[in-house]
């Protein structure tokens, strides 16, 4: 009952698809080296890449040319061949460890001496001599604890086109490190996300609003990240390319909104973007926001609805853009639409069901073990057992069944969970809503990792300071929806008054935000097996 | 005889003029605090900036709006508050030492163990469990390094408005260390300017070629950070608006190029702005660039004459953001006229009268020395003397004056340099020409401050990848220039297909690349004194 990893969870909220640049599409086709260090030209592609990996990690300030024949040579290279490189360059270009002793060694001697004669104060105060040393052998250990490979991470992002080619590298190291989880891997990944989060602060950051006067070549990604993705695929509508041009322009016109950040460095395509509708009303299932003709005129909405927020590139997962997106695109709309005055979203709740089913599987297999140790060891392992289903739910769940065969409620809602089928039985939906309703609420609100929310799209808005406001039955009804969270999305609420307060609450205690209607589900005491 | 550190000379090259934003305008005037942790209504100023300060700078996320409060608090200083936050800043937000200690005690044991068990091999290869807890050590311990407002610093950058008012501290701090040299205060310095430099990281900067169709708002600021600089200055031009206004229509009108470098988070204001002209020829003075009506078609133009460079952000001295821009405009260029063929300055060169008349002075007090020791000692001081003049050139200073009472040659040079009188001589200036020439291409090329061009312009240049290519007599007779550089200037030739090359091994081995034309003043032997 792990959450993701943050990385991959982030990914699986924001929606990120793979870029065509993560996936090795030219053939091999190396660019020439710089002449006075040309490897050898039969020399395997990866091998030459590591050349120029050599030639720029190396030297003080890489030269251009050595860092565009890396990029050539690596986006060239097939997956195998990118994993020697990116193996490469985690463990031959590490932190300079004896350097590192050394410069501790005399960091000591100094640090002791300056505090010994300062009758316990800090060393560096009143003593100018000693002070200015420990600062200078302070930068020295800083520097020395740079990895090797971090001046070439920094002329990479300087160059043009550089932070595209990081950011396909990380993807690469994200899927590698699903497979192949080495600490030097782990620590490039750490060192280059640390990096990225610097160089993608939010002040480097342009917010603009996309519409259908923006460059085809812009529109057409959106189309590639967005419109082939959630609602083609949730909803099963052909995947064609002029019904997805004519579904973005539903999407940027009356009613609604689209809103990119752009970093300069990855010009003419937004590194994440969201949408929004303009409503009269929170609304309650993705029907309400698939209309064609706005149901609310803009000058009359009160409501922006946040439907949908993608990240296009995997390479950046993990660093939240998104917060101080929706917090830009908040302000935003709070200027130029003053009626509205509530700022929600549509979520899906991708985690519920993996946890329900996981809950109901483990009961289960603890009352098995129960009934065959029989009741000398009830007590020992009834401390693990809890009561999934209310007296009343597990009644419902019984008369909806035709043949239980005996079968205790948890059981029986484990086999009518297999697939999708009990959504087109009236009986089974009815049974199922109250329990399923509350279990959601439960998972949404109380079910942690970490001392934060086990759901990561519960984890990204609460830690944005939104508060979850209401969950909704049937509200997606795709396959997609009925498997991942049966059927259930949920509004998140950002109150302008609160943002502040519930992101510090929720990032300092783990404290989750709910309205009363939430809280109706929570305060029923289970009280019966 | 030493250059000015790095920040201050390179405001003296780009000219960086103090920014209204760095001075105290506004009467001390504070927005409220946040509500649960107002200061003493009563406190002054800098007491409550503190306050603001402490607030940030302890909280792990701090709010944005206990930074907006230290941002309007801190620009309603005046002099003294600033400073008294600047020290607290530096002081009690420091290295937490303590802790550096105990994680270094803890690296050392772990890693001495790792090694002492790999056989001389590092202890990270093959080893996965001591590797993984090396590499968590080294992260904890680069994290533990970094000073305490490491953070705020950070969070104030990802803030609106941040980067500037991180810009206007820096100038401020700048400031502060030219009175006040204190470890913890030039400890502060280096490390906001080591993540200014990460901040402004060319990736994240924007070219743009500002036209008479871009904002007033923005041209104004054009006009007050160059117009009113430079030319109005050096020629004594009446500082009058519509004048200015005229003179950079002029500057964006045709035969002339200006492109200034943007941040997203500074919008409407170039961080640092270049200005070209387009020539038939490198052009040989000031005069030269001064046209009204372009001398040369645009088509027909080959030489493209960078005249003018300025940081608009005393804040940001000592960052580099030039190289990058003159990269980035050479290439903007080259791809919109094939026809320019010669990129090159006409540059300033402030250094040279204050070196050459130290030169002299401490010549001259050699001489006394000697002639007053007699000959007994004069092998020991004449180690130190060296021949400024050669026998030709004092000849002709002495033929050139009236009354030369039995004064020296490099006297004489002393006497005449002290004004800028001898310019309206034909004859002081016919006979000052040859010795001035040939030591400002000594100046130039041979004169080092740590194994760099004692001259900031020239190492600015020299770093960027240019040679120099001559240097032009009376090319400035502004008062100003007659008293930086004898009227002397000097253009730099950026040759693209050595830039990269002449960059490295300037900066690797400090070789200072000239032309032929240069090098024959370099070659001239002095053999007499």
């Amino acid at each position: 009952m792990t959450r993701n990893h943050t990385p991959k969870s982030l990914a699986v909220l924001l929606r990120a698809r793979m870029h065509p640049d993560a996936l090795p599409s030219p053939p091999p086709q190396l660019s020439p080296p710089p002449p006075s260090t040309d490897p050898d030209p039969a020399a395997p592609p990866a091998a030459s890449v590591r050349h120029w990996l050599h030639a720029a990690a190396s030297a003080a300030s890489p030269a251009p040319a050595t860092l565009d024949s890396f990029s050539d040579g690596y986006r060239s290279l097939d997956r195998v061949g990118r994993r020697e490189v990116l193996r490469s360059l985690a463990t031959d270009y590490d932190v300079p460890r004896a350097r590192v002793r050394d410069l501790m060694r005399q960091y000591m001697s100094v640090a002791s001496v300056a505090a010994a004669g300062g009758d316990g104060a800090e060393a560096d105060e009143g003593k100018e001599g000693a002070g200015a040393a420990l600062y200078r052998m302070e930068r020295g250990l800083r520097e020395a604890l740079r990895p090797r490979y971090a001046g070439f991470l920094e002329a990479m992002n300087a160059q043009p086109g550089g932070l595209k080619l990081l950011a396909v590298l990380r993807a690469d190291l994200l899927a590698l490190l699903g497979e192949e989880n080495a600490p030097a891997l782990r620590a490039l990944d750490s060192y280059l996300k640390e990096k990225l989060v610097t160089w993608l602060s939010p002040a480097a950051l342009t917010l603009h609003r996309i519409t259908w006067d923006d460059p085809a070549s812009l529109l057409e990604k959106i189309v590639a990240y967005e419109v082939c993705g959630r609602f083609p695929v949730d909803f099963d509508l052909a995947v064609h390319p002029i019904r997805n041009l004519i579904d973005l322009k539903r999407r940027l016109g009356v009613g609604r909104r689209c809103f990119g950040y752009f970093h300069p460095a990855i010009p003419g395509e937004p590194l994440i973007f969201i949408e929004v509708a303009l409503h009269k009303d929170m609304a309650a299932s993705i029907q309400e926001v698939l209309w064609d003709e706005p149901p609310t005129p803009e000058s009359e909405a009160s409501c922006a609805l946040f439907y949908s927020i993608s990240s296009t590139q995997p390479g950046l997962s993990g660093i939240n853009l998104g917060k101080f997106l929706l917090k830009r695109v908040i302000d935003m709309l709070r200027r130029d639409m003053p009626s509205v005055q509530i700022f929600a979203t549509l979520s899906p709740i991708p985690g519920f069901m993996q946890w329900l089913r996981a809950k109901l599987a483990s009961q289960i297999k603890l009352a098995e073990t129960e009934s065959q140790e029989g009741n000398s060891l009830e007590g020992a392992s009834s401390t693990f057992r809890e009561s999934i289903l209310l007296s009343d739910e597990e009644k419902m769940i019984h008369n909806a069944i035709e043949q239980a065969h005996g079968k205790q409620g948890i059981e029986l809602l484990q086999d009518i969970l297999k697939t999708s089928q009990w959504v087109k039985s009236e009986k089974l939906s009815a049974a199922l809503k109250s329990p399923l309703m509350r279990l959601c609420a439960r998972y949404l609100a109380r079910e942690k990792i970490r001392g934060k929310a086990l759901d990561a799209v519960a984890n990204f808005h609460l830690q944005n300071g939104a508060m979850i406001e209401r969950i909704n039955w049937m509200a997606d009804q795709s396959e997609k929806g009925i498997q991942q969270s049966g059927g259930i999305m949920v509004n998140y609420l950002y109150r302008l008054e609160n943002i502040e307060e519930y992101a510090l609450s929720y990032s300092g205690k783990g404290l989750v935000h709910s309205s009363p209607t939430l809280s109706q589900y929570l305060e029923v005491t289970v009280t019966s097996v």
